[in-house]
């Protein structure tokens, strides 16, 4: 998508100089800043601090991570070890897992000399079909946008949480490949933008993303939506997704399950973008057996942003002696989804739907 | 309620000097401020922003305002459209209107030599009123807490939203009552403190009352009360109004709907602590016909903290461009909500119910 009228995507492998790139995402929305990964740690780093975030781009990520460990090592050992490393930086999204479960199935019989081109070749691929996944999520999601319009004749609202835009992946994005869609296709769309607390990715990220792509978007706080949906100014929810069971449950950013809670009180459809990625076909209750990622409760106590020096500062927002809690994420019940938009179509949020687009 | 062992209230009279006091709220949790209410400008501007907040208390706020407008003309025309000045700075609450006719009503045959006398007898006992309500409220409420801390033997957790402590009112508060009064009775509780974006009054106040009674609490963003519940980590929820209607639906700080829908889900009790003086018993549908403030949209986009060097600065927490909207409350429907706890007993949010406790 979009930065400045150039396009840009949030990884790639740089031929010439023989580098991978990503972009820092904790500087946007005030910075853009484009960092070499050229260690293990360094990807590791990335990951577990967020420089990259998103449950398909962190697959990527890892993916990429492993080239840069089998040219640090190519011993089988080494890169086992590389990939438990990796994979324990985050534990909800189950990209991780599959993307370096790919990497390692398809480096058993290789020739220890050839394994980093192999991975190099593979990681390169993984990333390339993230683009056209998300490209087709945008196509298909974009027929319930364009169903909308065409029955009300005014721009459609559209409410997302969280950042699951092309940031969130290679490019494209998931919850907002849609809306991107329908915005070249001239379908009027208004976005509101959850906040996202405590990291703020919507109000950094995705309003970035929007505001780079001109779609007309309102940023407001997590607390909004449900009077939004009850107002009717909200025609369809869509959100990413870090992790989905196998029954159809959505674990997503934290907060997700209050929105989905909102549309279904008001009869508001619920989608959720899920790349067949980012299913997990080994658990049937997503309540009770995806892991919740605790992060530091330093980033509920504290904030970022520009003060009127335009210095990026940070400052803590809670009395001394305090104690914070950080869930990163929540569960919603597939009950609450209307379909699911994945690359192979929209589906039904149940165990049959999913099994059937598992290969 | 207690800040640093001191007994202190949000607002009162000061007989040697003549002087309304108040906190001015804005500073915390950062700094204990107390400031003298000298003319009707003043009056106004403290409640508009919000260096007295919480319907109750800006009720008694407004019974002083009319007593300090008096001092400047005691002529029924003047107070009057001073009342009508006062009325005109926040919009949802109810208890604005309640105290001002009050005061309107008790003086339409009074000596205009005696108005502002009578005006002070009348703020004073609003005053003495809504901390005899408060305490009542604490002690219906109280029971609910040690029924659940009599059945589970452990410590009752409990999730509010926003601040609806003693600070919200004059003392006691109405949300936190039960809470305060469960801690004074060796009933172990542990409160889950919402943030309460965009003003973040939770985190300011909620957690600074709690801190300075010694409650233990944990804060948390508005986005994870729904994962705490669906964890069972929440016994009760029990939140302030700032208008109720007479069918029992409940207008209260924004995002206040999203917890309801959480808690019914999760078949978690959600109690609202509402003192009559709240009750609009003209109005009985809370959805269509409470009018829901909006305020300026840099409270959103901008946040007030300690920085490194522990002076308060205020950040900017989106990009460049940016369209922010904030509504200040949101309507959760009577279904939702387990009983209302007033001073005269818990009762159902229904029209029969609150009807009875008219007069």
């Amino acid at each position: 998508m979009l930065v400045q009228n150039k396009h840009i995507t949030t990884i790639w492998y740089e031929n010439e100089t023989d580098k991978v790139k990503i972009i820092d995402q904790r500087l946007i929305p005030f910075k853009l800043k484009i960092i070499e990964l050229n260690t293990l740690d360094q990807v590791c780093f990335a990951i577990k601090e967020m420089q990259v975030r998103g449950a398909p781009l962190i697959g990527v990520t890892a993916a990429f991570g492993m080239y840069i460990a089998a040219k640090e090592n190519s011993n089988l050992d080494y890169l086992n070890k590389a990939s438990d490393k990796i994979n324990a930086t985050r534990p909800t999204a189950v990209n991780l897992s599959w993307a370096l479960n790919k990497i390692k199935t398809n480096i058993v019989d290789v020739n220890k000399d050839k394994i980093p081109y192999t991975i190099l070749k593979l990681a390169n691929k993984i990333r390339q079909e993230d683009i056209n996944n998300c490209k087709s999520i945008g196509e298909h999601g974009y027929k319930l946008i364009k169903h909308i319009y065409e029955k009300n004749s005014k721009p459609v609202n559209i409410l997302t949480h969280c950042n699951a835009g092309w940031l969130a992946t290679v490019d494209w994005g998931t919850a907002l490949a849609p809306v991107f869609v329908a915005h070249k296709n001239n379908v009027p769309v208004h976005v509101w933008v959850d906040e996202t607390r405590p990291r703020n990715q919507g109000f950094s990220l995705t309003s970035w993303e929007l505001l780079n792509e001109n779609i007309p978007n309102t940023l407001i706080v997590d607390n909004v939506g449900g009077h939004l949906m009850q107002q009717k100014k909200v025609d369809i929810c869509i959100t990413g997704t870090d992790r989905t069971a196998s029954n159809g449950d959505v674990c997503n950013k934290i907060g997700t399950y209050l929105k989905a809670l909102a549309a279904y009180d008001n009869e508001i459809p619920f989608y959720v973008s899920a790349p067949i990625s980012s299913i997990d076909f080994n658990i049937s209750n997503g309540i009770k057996d995806i892991p919740i990622e605790q992060r530091d409760g330093e980033e509920v106590s504290h904030i970022e942003g520009l003060d009127e020096n335009n210095n990026l500062t940070r400052v803590k927002i809670v009395p001394n002696g305090s104690t914070c809690t950080n869930y990163a994420f929540d569960v919603t019940p597939a009950k609450y989804i209307t379909k699911l938009i994945t690359e192979k179509g929209i589906i039904d949020a149940n165990s049959s739907s999913i099994n059937k687009i598992k290969n």
